[in-house]
């Protein structure tokens, strides 16, 4: 047994990001002995898993949580229940698949009001019908807050997933679209500034367009991912998987056109909602060649180096994601190095 | 747009049966309209989903709650997650299959010391290595109480799934194991009484063979559910679905040998325990022939009737399931016939 120290510490001190390599590592030993056994061929680490006894077969569970994913006095059920099939279903599609099939779990008090949980349902069977998919099962619990647990089956089609540890040196780096926009919109949410609704509107779902991880599979994208955490957390996770690192151009990252407005409105500099705001959920992805039409070209895959994995500009970013929990450990433990 | 008139009104006030009919229905309408695109085969309402896009893929999502489905006071970390994934894989095993990989999600407190963490995926992981199924994804979120949501993949194999819906007059009515254990393990503990360990431990993890739902399935079982609400419950379940009645034996329904005594020591009739009780999550399953080896006949598929569609020795069962919520009504709306 190794040493486990932490142990007896809670989930809020060790974080995490510490926590869930640990919760992989049971998941790798538990795993069949005999590697022709092994049924995983992507396990958990990327944003799905995929399953040699289904090829190609992904699959992805994603959890939102009230008063700490959403507000219902900022966001409508319906907002609630889009919200969390569309980050589900960006793991999934972030696999280079389309969606096959959506299973929920739904947790509420008993006093919550039956409409409410019927929107929260509508909103889930809207996002799933925009991406064609269907709703084929779920469960109901008694619980203190609202839960809602998106479980996405997608397929690949024959084609191999679309991993988040392929990166290449000399890979165009690119996005399906804007970041920040979800930042921006909780800003102002928290600030009570009532413009740029669009922002807002980002923040209760995320606005990407799910289909576009097939068309980057299909063309050719050499790793992919999507941008839940924050575009540089997700970075170094991404490099630290292939072994690789970025040099990324900031002036080329998407933005929304109102972020600088509303930046200005609040009196901040918008690049920490572009760099470390997550929940975006845009598509990162790799191409050796040509990046496909509507996607921005970020940045470069270089050799890995020593330090900064990850440069913005030229220099190494001080702008990280945020954690579920909230006050996560910043020591080395809690890095993405530790990931894999 | 139908009347409903319950949409303001509380989930505990309407109860879940009547909103998983509800989220069913919706779920129902928003699947893609022409029939040959639609991908599923066997959708909410039954133990678990299959779809035709892949024709043999099953799965199904089960979630418990802390102080609601479990008391770390009662249960070790360990057992709660041996039972959730129990739980869910029960549904699998209901539908024929052998489990291909789950996915879990963790909610806890940011207080939770991290090895009740590690260990309620300790048990997850050992629990699907019995069952020779790996873990293959997860999500870690904050919550108030320890919500655990296990979804289980499977597949039939090539054999078309065991549906809820497909007992014939004559089948043969039978078990896979001993029901009303849990429920008298649970009363135990309520009680305080220390002796009947064998029946506590069942109610801390289910001791069910989940490989006997394939065993079934090769058997030519003509349906199969397991017994998570207790039996009349799912019997209700069965009989409205296939539109059949069953007459039971409740002197044939397998109970552990210290099920009598443990009623003695609490001055109690056990019958309710079997009939009841849900949570030992035992497959009950019918055939056109045979029962397969180890299994118990415990009753027969007869005609429709009008009243009483299960009956236990020749009459009608006054001993209904349990609700997570704890307090769905007993009115007309929230019976099995409103089930899809």
């Amino acid at each position: 047994m190794e040493e486990q120290p932490w142990r007896d510490r809670t989930v809020a001190e060790v974080g995490e990001r510490v926590i869930l390599d640990r919760l992989r590592a049971v998941a790798q030993e538990r795993r069949p002995q005999h590697p022709a056994a092994d049924p995983v061929v992507v396990g958990p680490g990327d944003d799905a898993a995929t399953l040699t006894v289904r090829p190609d077969l992904v699959v992805s569970t994603d959890t939102v949580v009230q008063d700490r994913h959403f507000r219902l006095e900022w966001s409508s059920p319906h907002d609630v229940g889009r919200r969390a099939t569309v980050q589900a279903a960006a793991d999934v599609a972030a696999m280079g698949a389309a969606g096959v099939g959506i299973v929920v779990s739904l947790g509420c008090p008993s006093s919550t009001p039956v409409g409410v949980l019927l929107d929260i349902d509508e909103g889930i069977a809207a996002a799933a019908a925009d991406w064609g998919v269907p709703v084929v099962g779920g469960d109901l619990v008694a619980t203190t807050e609202i839960v809602v647990t998106v479980t996405v089956l997608g397929t690949t089609a024959g084609r191999p997933a679309t991993r988040l540890d392929g990166a290449v040196v000399g890979d165009r780096l690119a996005v399906s679209g804007p970041v920040g926009s979800s930042a921006a919109g909780l800003a102002l949410l928290v600030a009570g500034v009532g413009e740029y609704s669009n922002l807002v509107a980002v923040h209760r779902v995320p606005d990407v367009d799910l289909t576009q991880g097939v068309i980057a599979a299909a063309h050719g994208a050499t790793s992919m991912t999507d941008v839940s955490d924050g575009l540089v957390e997700e970075l170094l996770t991404m490099t630290s998987a292939a072994g690789v690192a970025v040099d990324v151009d900031s002036t080329r990252i998407p933005r929304d056109v109102d972020l600088a407005r509303a930046a200005d409105a609040l009196g901040v500099d918008p690049l920490p909602w572009v760099l470390g705001g997550g929940e975006d959920h845009q598509l990162l992805a790799t191409f050796s060649g040509s990046v496909p039409d509507g996607w921005s070209e970020i940045g470069v895959v270089v050799a890995a180096r020593e330090d900064d994995p990850v440069r913005i500009d030229g220099r190494g970013p001080e702008v990280h994601g945020w954690s579920s929990f909230g006050d996560a450990p910043t020591s080395d433990e809690g890095r993405p190095s530790a990931h894999g």
